[in-house]
């Protein structure tokens, strides 16, 4: 590495912690560190205790003077404004914050650029991951929720207003649909995210007698269903096979939108991949208009877990 | 007009005929023509005939030697490749047919543009009509058939594979779906084109007794339903509600993937703005994700009916 390659800095803000990383033009996180997010009630201080975090790995990086700028993840971010709002899990994100100029004027100018969690995984994937080279794909993070970053000839989809991509809350279960945590029913998250499964776990095991692993447990989580599908447990198999096949009929209608060369999965769920592959590929061709089927890619995502949330985050800021 | 001013030259073709015009950077057509679509089995002769009549109506607007380019919208009509192909309404359309290729060698070698019908009524809408200066907007055509032209950042979206914007074929009813014109069934089109409204009809004309002015009209058309619909008639009122409410359900998911401005209608069936607005407005706002609700405009075409295929086609040639 030369000492005066230009470098980026990602950060990607969660509920409880916030992770942070000096990354170079290869993807290799150079510094890392991570901070709380939800010790302070307001912004100010929460921005003041991560620009000393990022000073801190910017030295350990012998970065100084080299960074091009820094790329933030984070609930309801907004690409245009730089603001976040209205993000309930975070603990100073219920009022508007001014989140980009704050960062910036507390690093001494270096630009910042904000982007939602889903997006940056998507610039993350397409810079340094399993979407290296393509120009057109829908990213798709199954965790707690449902995200999306769409990605139209290289460049993601904010559109009008910054908020594009919520495929998540499109509807797949139109009639007594599930209620979704924004406050509709029969959204896609409802079913398909960590919660959903474990909702439809509990719902099934009330509605029927059926033996499963999973009646032995109390507050069933996706990692449990996970657990019980490794050993055969049968119920198990099949929320994987009902909720990889919601996700296929929806992803044939995210083809019609955007005609995409790739759907990439990204996420805690998607770590379940051997269950639900099978259900969603043939989900997706069993429901994708005639010209589409067994052509649109589905991919999963190749960064480490650990490594992608600021991967995608740092990414960003190369196009600052 | 200078006589040096730049003109273009738009094609619409349908599967019985084909609309010519000579058009200005102001969208005013200088000349016009119309020729068969359907009286030759393959597309050389078609070609022949359509470069013959775009050089009588090039003469009659002394526009010789100054057309930037033709401007074609087609069923099927590829941007990528210029291609036509799997088009069962084009007579000659069913084989792949190098159209952009053959046109601009009949043509003297003008450039020419091909898309599919409604990506060219977008680009019409976005140049001349009610979309005029929007940056991010979806048209939706509500003809035979359930078209879509998605824009974003002004420009039109075609995907991977040129194919994007498939929007009449999103599912629409997940369960005992209707059969649509694609071989699959529950898609947006077989209920909410003018032969989805009028086979919404037969159906519910059939499974009740409420009476009503269609049960005198042996065929119904959706003409039939607007005109007893300006009637007072109820059934009638009832289909145009219950259409529209499914268009504005389909409306708040396409609103999650693009985060449009405005969802633009345009088409025959729009003509019944009186009767689906209310309605469409209605669903979507009740049916979109809050920080969409009534954000997003509802806007009915206000080009000329006569000339907007036209001038949509002919749009696309500025832009070579």
């Amino acid at each position: 590495m030369q000492e005066t390659e230009k470098l980026v800095v990602g950060v990607d803000a969660g509920g409880q912690t916030t992770k942070c990383g000096v990354v170079d033009a290869r993807g290799t996180i150079l510094a890392q560190t991570v901070i709380r997010t939800d010790n302070h009630p307001t912004a100010e201080p929460f921005i003041k205790d991560l620009a000393d975090a990022l000073k801190l790995i910017i030295a350990e990086a012998k970065a100084e003077g080299r960074i091009r700028g820094i790329g933030v993840g984070a609930p309801n971010g907004n690409y245009y404004t730089g603001t976040i709002e209205n993000a309930p899990n975070l603990a100073w994100g219920r009022e508007r914050v001014e989140f980009s100029k704050m960062l910036s004027k507390a690093m001494g100018g270096i630009p910042v650029s904000l982007t939602n969690d889903a997006n940056a995984a998507a610039v993350g994937e397409m810079t340094y991951g399993a979407a290296k080279g393509m120009k057109n794909f829908i990213m798709i993070t199954l965790g707690t929720g449902v995200g999306s970053g769409i990605v139209i000839d290289g460049k993601v989809l904010y559109g009008h207003d910054g908020f594009a991509g919520e495929l998540g809350h499109v509807n797949i279960i139109r009639n007594n649909g599930r209620l979704c945590g924004c406050g509709r029913a029969g959204c896609l998250e409802a079913y398909c995210s960590a919660i959903g499964i474990a909702r439809t776990a509990r719902e099934w095991l009330a509605a029927s007698d059926e033996p499963s692993r999973l009646r032995d447990i109390e507050n069933i989580t996706s990692k449990d269903i996970f657990e019980a599908a490794q050993e055969g447990d049968e119920l198990s198999l099949k929320l994987f096979d009902y909720t990889g096949t919601l996700l296929g009929r929806a992803f044939a209608d995210f083809i019609a939108f955007s005609a995409p060369e790739a759907i990439v999965l990204f996420g805690g769920l998607a770590r379940a991949r051997k269950f639900l592959e099978e259900p969603i590929r043939k989900a997706m061709d069993d429901s994708v208009l005639n010209l589409w089927k067994g052509k649109v890619k589905l991919v999963f995502s190749s960064l480490k877990e650990s490594d992608a949330a600021i991967l995608g985050a740092s990414a960003l800021a190369w196009e600052l």
